[in-house]
């Protein structure tokens, strides 16, 4: 198959009868994406979006069968890029969605400020590696760790992408949750929209979902708990929704 | 009966086969406040405990079921005062609790600072109230309305009596976390604990819990979601387990 390279296969994007190029050796998305694309509140029948730390293109693509606007992409990784750009042709979405090769902090320059309805951003969760852990596989380290962009640097540069009264959505770790809302306080961010994910009933938070607007009013919601796993270790019923359209 | 005045009545708090004077048309202890006693770490031998807005005193009776240390409640209602030294009395516990008929912000200058292993505060959750909600029943305003104290009072007094290293811990509504976080960390209490409470399955939380450490390293932690009511709009088992002591 001429779309696929190395390791990577094509897998479905269930519940939008979407597919997309995937790599266990470099990028696969996770549960969290998805969770990410389905939290953020998308205008229906235009506007601009963008994603940040894009990855596979894997926001982009679940946003695109929420919105009829168009959405950019902008991942740093060329083996990243290159696989993202190949989904949105597979999928033909040319017309609407679009992928940028570059570092997220020269964006604002590039694209403008205040230029976009939305901003959606799954950043790295972990501090900087050690260089083994670089060495080992240095896409997969790029992605999970703080290697090329801080969680400042994203909640900045998403506050400078952003139109005024414009939402700005991040998937995180609960542990990180005090820096989020400084940083994002300190960006002109108000948090509106918060939605804790626990892995099971009973246990701590290990995913946070966070929606913020450009010089919004404070008024916190904290959304109804999301639960993964039911006492069966399978997928709960609004996760089986949010990943397959069934329930 | 001796303890009693006007509409006081004497209510059991039923896990601690304590009991309680309220007046319904003064003040009656609330489930956030069996819920604050019940999420605050505290030392089981020894150590000294302080609770501010104290009303009847039913965060410092609910504790010392909890702890042998001394609690301290602080009230500045004489009212409210009155019942709760009354309910220490009619429960025998003078030796280890005390109510304090003062103003909150006074505390550090006459109990001094960094003395307390904990400080609770259950405090007024809504601003300043029009003349005519204070006119109507100015016991039940000072218990709900940013009257005497503000939020950042509170939690910068709760700062001063703590002692390095011990524990502050608040309910709130989940609309100020965005100002209770802003101000703990600005005091140097850094939140470490935070449970969300939810009046029904699906719903947004209503209420939450927090614990901040004086000078704690970052480090924060969701905990499980707690559900109020069941689908019959009955207590979950969890909450009977907390006010009754049964599940």
């Amino acid at each position: 198959m001429e779309f696929l390279k190395g390791d990577e296969r094509l897998d479905y994007l269930l519940a939008e009868d979407l597919r997309i190029i995937q790599s266990p050796s470099v990028f696969s998305f996770s549960l969290d994406a998805v969770l990410l694309s389905r939290f953020v509140y998308v205008p229906i029948q235009k506007g601009k979006l963008i994603d940040l730390c894009s990855g596979n293109g894997v926001v982009p693509l679940f946003l695109s069968a929420r919105t009829k606007g168009t959405i950019t992409g902008v991942e740093i990784q060329e083996r990243l890029y290159d696989m993202a750009v190949r989904s949105i042709k597979y999928n033909e979405l040319e017309d609407r969605l679009d992928m940028i090769h570059g570092d997220l902090k020269d964006m604002p320059a590039q694209l403008g400020y205040g230029n976009y309805d939305v901003v959606t951003c799954n950043p790295p969760y972990f501090p900087t590696p050690s260089n083994e852990e670089i060495n080992e596989n240095e896409h997969l380290a790029i992605a999970r760790h703080e290697i090329y962009c801080t969680l400042e640097d994203t909640i900045k540069v998403s506050s400078q992408l952003v139109r005024q009264g414009g939402k700005v959505a991040f998937v995180h770790r609960p542990g990180r949750l005090m820096d989020i809302i400084t940083h994002m306080r300190a960006y002109q961010l108000e948090p509106k929209r918060i939605r804790f994910v626990y892995p099971k009933a009973g246990k701590e938070a290990n995913t946070l979902l966070i929606e913020a607007i450009k010089h919004g009013k404070p008024d916190l919601k904290i959304l109804p708990p999301l639960i993964v796993y039911d006492q069966n270790n399978e997928y709960t019923a609004e996760v089986r929704e949010l990943l397959y359209g069934d329930n």
